[in-house]
């Protein structure tokens, strides 16, 4: 961490902040501009309270040298995590398919879903029981009978199932149905249920918030990380799933330079949700092959048997045979691409 | 409700969604152009699914006429809510100072701030006891102990007092000490926590989220109002903290235009957060001023007697000095200018 | 076009905009619902001014049916636009590859880059020579001399070389030494230069601002395609080059959904540049290979042979064996990535 | 200046840097620190190429500690900046009105206009001859006529006028006709056009880019005033006229906050434009009456006698009577407000 002090500062106000940081237990290494006096904190800082020593009278800026996580980071764990969910991997150098539809509306709908999804290639079925809705008068889900539906889909046909939790109570409930708890966009930083499902024993699959820095996403991951047997499972997927800008042809904007740069930061896999990203059905298939051409690992889109039926992100939901058009894609281009060569 | 057909929509694709929409029981009203055809949606079409439209094949576009939020919009309540607190009333042509540390780190930290912000001319005393921080190793707040301090003061004082709720399981501590209970940023779309607080008897204070739409943060305040009797107590005020930019100078951007737009589309008190704003000591002063000059019915803001001390935001805290500073320049405001004269 | 009258309208003033849309030569369909009149324009009113309707008492909304563009859209012009230079042809099947320094520093420089890239792969040479800096005090490129060094190097291995000019009277002489004139984001909509542009005979390559929609992005370029003889020469080429937005870690947020997103709409060929939108040289080969699975015409990349010496840009330059090896990943990636398929 | 190695950084990469700034004239000071290495530049490096050393190997990040400009800075001149144009005087102690048309329609309009405008108390004139359209369908302005026009009318009433330069070839032409030459939001960064305004004798007026970062204004100032004697007159007014966000219920969102973080920046005035930032007439009067209360040296709005007529911008047009009531507003405020006391 590096103090700027401002051209004002006296002696006796950057003595203090000296001061104050050597009895926090730290080094420090004052070096004296024309301009400006600039302090040097040396010792692992992470923890150091930015905040408190950029209150201190005298200070212009503070700047971070380490960055502020440290579980999720590739210094921490330098290898690819890979997890294991049933008979399928994800992570290293899988790339994995979940589809399904955004809300699970009857049984027929989820397993008809789920047969031809799995026909087609897809590695892990999703389906939406507790739905987060902008509007109060929106379709909130099927709730727990969702679930069911769900539990049983993957049952019948041998895929991992993953659902959403919208909050700690729910948490535990989702938990028994599924292989892969969600943690949605708008719950990124709910610190709460973020604990929470640390605490579990199911691997968390956590979208990035539509508002949120990469930074910031990958401390919401420290926050699930930190309740979780790192040693053991560290379990946590990452999803970038569009961010909110000015553009306003699409639902959001796909960030995905985020693939590379967390591949660079961190050991987790990431994963691109391209029917959130863009909210339109023919940038599905596109994009999810941008996704692996990137180097992600994984998508997860949505697939209806009926979009036009649909009660939530019909617009956005693939057709069944547009799914397997573009699973036929994703198997062309797996062959020649392999990924992460060197990145 | 209007839905625009793409210009290749075959007839029997209009036919369609003409029968969809008259099947759920709305009236249509057709417009056939030479390169598009629209179709009008006649009735109270805020709660057919817009999702559910855009779904069908052959549509383009679906464009909403009525405002999709109800109980909160000036048509439902034409006369500004006021909202009564112990011995003071926030809304209507009251201007009310909300002020007090950003957490709770002591008895004495917050009876002594309690006590400079009263004599200064405050009208509610804040103070935060659970904190939603970016990471897991910043200051968590001290929890119910906080709770009961805040509470003490208050009672010392005669202030009211307000705190934030994390979770919904939270909220029902929180609610035991506090005259108003606090839904943050981070909380605004944390759906299952706002109808929570709609089923509390106390007055909400929802702050809108960083990257939230006017639209979004109307809703977020429907979802309370729903659960609660409006007839009798629509008690919930809103708050404008900063929205997420481009911009790095000041922590958010604060949207002061949100306050007339937000006058004009509903009935609730409307607050501004200069502190969590601009993240700027020195910007609170002149913040407040205008939120006062622009027709906002208060202010948040954060007071510490030793910033340079704090364990959270010292940055942004003003010190007991510039706040009564800040009073005064407020009474001086306010006997000169008349609020929403005819806004 | 489609009015929406407030809900305070009188009759009166519902008569007035009928009148005024009839007598600027349109037919009128009116639609009276329970809270709201509409009003549709009937015709093609992309012409008519939407401002003054909007500024009319009584009129709550104006909403476009039509889009705002015509000369360069889908609608327009079905097939794709071919454009041929030199040997070389752009947009169609093709996947071009623009590559070289940031500014043109030295004649040895360019030509040294020019003979790498090409024997590498690459279509055509870039190379700044009047450079848009954020601060008077950066390098600002070496003028009409660096033209002359990139129009020789061209000459000597045989590529088509672009630059960009930065004012009206500078594209004169640009036009004189380069095959494909450019125009930066920050000159997006500095209408006096796109309408010179569109006066020369070279083709024009414009990128996107960095604060721009879609929708003005594809203004600017009607603007140059109005000066155009569109039957004979629709040659203007379209870049994503990455948008602003709250993320820091990169430069900016390359908008990949833009490009299947714009193929839909329009008939020109879009490229992306990886390179300014990541700021990050690691980041330049995996989204330029995103960027031929998305289904780009192209990629424009920046390469210097010594980055860590480059006036400008140096770190997001690639190296010359980077550029090798991305160029290997594209032409394998090439062999099974039929481009457009579908789209 | 301060250089951040990779924690992977070589002694010998560490080395080459050093000598690098110290060939460049520099002083360093390099701290070790467990994890990385730091090395501080010591001098007024706001002239080295902050690229060049990003660009290096084994550099992680540069961190800037002076700010980048320096003609417009307070530490440059810490007297505000007061501008005389005929009798009245903009800056300091003073709180103007710039009002009138969005563009000049007719010599009638300008004429109607500027007597109205300057009976309710506004300081001076504006009026655009020129107009940067998005569309170029859209009305571009009676250009020289329009000049004309507005010039007589500040002669009739002896107002001093402002219009708007959009090449450097108008520029010559507007600055003959006007008092102050205004560079519109989208030419913030048009650099020609910056140093050209520069060469003029003419006051120059800048409006903020609606994606430019506060950093950037200031720079693009820097640009103007690099080209004045400023000892003698250093004579730009900026102006905040609202950024570029995801929020759509306004055209921009307006940046109050960059006015007092402009006037400790910079010795320079600082309007706001509300009706730009706005776009909608009744949020004109009271952000007008916020950006006297945050401390702004003045307001720019747009005045149509009848703006249901107008050429462009209708909808955010005050009429007269409105813009009489706002002046009494500012009058009435202006008694009890006095301007930076001590901000």
């Amino acid at each position: 961490m590096i103090v700027i002090m401002s051209h004002k500062a006296t002696e006796s106000q950057i003595n203090e902040i000296i001061n104050f940081i050597e009895e926090s237990g730290f080094k420090t290494h004052v070096s004296k501009g024309k301009e400006r006096t600039i302090i040097g904190v040396i010792g692992d800082d992470r923890y150091l309270l930015k905040d408190v020593l950029r209150a201190k009278v005298g200070v212009e800026d503070v700047v971070s040298i380490l960055k502020p996580f440290k579980l999720v980071s590739r210094e921490f764990r330098e290898d690819d995590t890979i997890i294991n969910i049933k008979n399928t991997a994800i992570g290293g150098d899988n790339f994995s398919v979940i589809a399904g539809p955004c809300s699970i509306e009857s049984k027929e709908q989820v397993i008809e879903t789920a047969w031809a999804v799995k026909e087609a290639g897809a590695d892990i079925l999703r389906g939406g029981a507790f739905k987060p809705r902008t509007s109060p008068y929106s379709f909130q889900g099927l709730g727990v009978k969702g679930l069911e539906y769900l539990a049983l889909a993957g049952e019948e046909t041998g895929l991992p199932v993953i659902s959403e939790a919208l909050s700690p109570t729910a948490l535990d409930i989702v938990a028994e149905f599924v292989d892969i708890i969600q943690i949605g966009a708008r719950n990124m930083q709910n610190f709460t249920l973020l604990t929470k499902a640390g605490k579990s024993s199911k691997p968390v699959f956590l979208k990035r918030g539509m508002m949120s820095k990469i930074e910031e996403f990958l401390l919401a991951a420290e926050y699930v990380l930190l309740e979780k047997n790192c040693e053991k499972s560290c379990d946590v997927i990452l999803c970038e799933r569009g961010i909110r800008t000015f553009e306003t042809y699409t639902r959001n904007t796909l960030d995905i330079s985020a693939v590379p740069l967390i591949k660079k930061l961190s050991h987790l896999p990431i994963f691109i949700d391209p029917s959130h990203a863009s909210g339109v059905r023919d940038l599905v298939r596109p994009l999810s092959l941008a996704a692996l051409a990137v180097g992600a690992d994984g998508v997860m889109v949505e697939v209806h048997p009926e979009p036009e039926k649909a009660l939530s992100d019909g617009a956005q939901s693939l057709t069944i045979p547009m799914f397997k058009k573009m699973m036929g894609d994703i198997k062309a281009l797996k062959k020649v691409f392999v990924k992460h060569e060197d990145n």
